[in-house]
């Protein structure tokens, strides 16, 4: 039996004790993998493996870190959040794995409403495929204003959110890539306007979302996406069609960020079309098969 | 503890139900994960892993199958070999069981001399990095010639090779890759020509081994390859050369393909390479952290 990932992404991305507390909270209970802290974001990405309960008590013991020492009403960033634990999703690595994803999910999510008295927002498969920006947009006290209304309501937890913790939305999902293509510049008009042309809301590949950011720290402008279905939509055609958008636009695309980890199907398909080896897969990589 | 892999290649690319049969030797005793048979070549190439154990048991079964159903004598093919068991290869997937694979290899080569009755010449690691060439120049005729002149002679087994099942080549070597590149059309010029243009040999890629080849029954001329170092040399670099080459002496490639399986790394560093993302390796790919 494979073990269950999880990503839990937090609203820090400047303050390397603080990083390094989350991870060692994540790391006392569960197997981690992979930190990508993001300084423009101002957001870390975790990548954690294990068992069901291994999984539950590291967020747990994450989150409970998050809650103690960030402060949401002094974070700014580029990417848009609504707590300081922000979005934590379980990830079934394989197919069959995605009941006890969604098991494993739920039963985070009810431990931190309860034993962190934190407000609870289920997405993805356990909200019939709810996204985290439908909890996000325009942030923390929008979303307040929604609960206040009965527009929405948190799944687990108290109903007030604490200004400085926030809210979090917790949910299982399929693996998906993160995935950023760095533009040279800080033209972030051209970044907006090319993610518009390739994410799925404007008709451009399904699976993917994707916003243009200007990131002041690194100083240049960056189309941050999200590729849902690598399978729908490979990488490569994805890397291809922001540098043809970017040469249309005048703009050179300086290179790209992989965040956290990558399946190992979406990297096999990249690798079949530049080797052009018909349908390479897995089943073709020694040390996949080893994992069988 | 990985397994170790063996990739045995015998003289049988056409009759199914040798190649069947010798499959199914091989599988009573380790895992078999792919046979690549190809009728041009009248070659198969086996992939299996196992325990030590189970390598040699395997070897040594398969081997005697090819021995029983194979005739040298009414064997003809493009691809140079000098037994029915031509050469077999044991693999440390990774560095730290070199030495494993080293005494496996010597154990399953000191059986097929003594059990099997077939002269056995060590190569590669075993032998100083002596390769299959030393041995096949000239065909099995031409090998007892050298043997009976005292040029060369069996580390196991008899000195006298039966002419319908020849010598077997064993060794313990690093990961390759078998990689074919095939042209539209039969021009074995072109192919010999691009052969010498990327092989070591001739001036080209470090540790790329290449003979250009008529497949008739394919219809298309090959340029056939061992990339014994993808470290040093990368797939992709070597394809898109080929490529170049071709496109020189005015014929195109029509694609390409892998014989056996791959190392991931390999794959990684070629999607790496069309993702732009630097440095990719196995430590950003999910399931192969799984196996660590």
């Amino acid at each position: 039996m494979l073990p269950l990932e999880s990503v839990p992404n937090f609203s820090e991305g400047r303050d390397r004790p603080t990083i390094a507390a989350i991870g060692d909270a994540l790391a006392r209970h569960a197997r981690l993998l992979d930190i990508h802290a993001d300084e423009d974001h101002n957001r870390s990405v975790f990548t954690i493996v294990g068992s069901a309960e291994e999984i539950v008590d590291a967020l747990l013991a994450g989150t409970a870190v998050a809650m103690e020492r960030i402060d949401l009403r002094r974070h700014e960033g580029v990417h848009p959040r609504i707590g300081a634990a922000d979005v934590v999703p379980v990830v079934a690595i394989r197919p069959q794995d995605a009941d006890r994803a969604r098991d494993t999910a739920r039963i985070a999510a009810e431990r931190m409403g309860d034993e962190l008295g934190l407000p609870v927002f289920l997405y993805a498969e356990l909200a019939d495929g709810r996204t985290p920006a439908f909890f996000r947009r325009g942030g923390p006290d929008e979303l307040q204003r929604r609960i206040d209304d009965g527009e929405l309501a948190p799944d687990f937890g108290p109903t007030r959110l604490d200004p400085a913790v926030g809210g979090v939305i917790v949910g299982a999902r399929r693996p998906l890539i993160a995935f950023n293509v760095n533009l040279a510049g800080r033209d972030v008009d051209a970044a907006k306007s090319i993610a518009c042309a390739i994410r799925e809301r404007d008709g451009g590949f399904p699976g993917v979302r994707a916003l243009g950011l200007d990131l002041p720290r690194a100083g240049h402008a960056q189309i941050s996406m999200n590729v849902e279905d690598w399978e729908a939509s490979s990488l490569h055609a994805i890397v291809e069609a922001v540098e043809r958008e970017a040469a249309e636009r005048g703009v050179e695309v300086s290179g790209t960020e992989l965040v956290g980890m990558m399946p190992a199907g979406a990297a096999l398909a990249a690798a079949g079309q530049v080797l052009r080896i018909d349908g390479f897969a897995a089943s073709r990589v020694l040390e996949l098969q080893l994992l069988e």
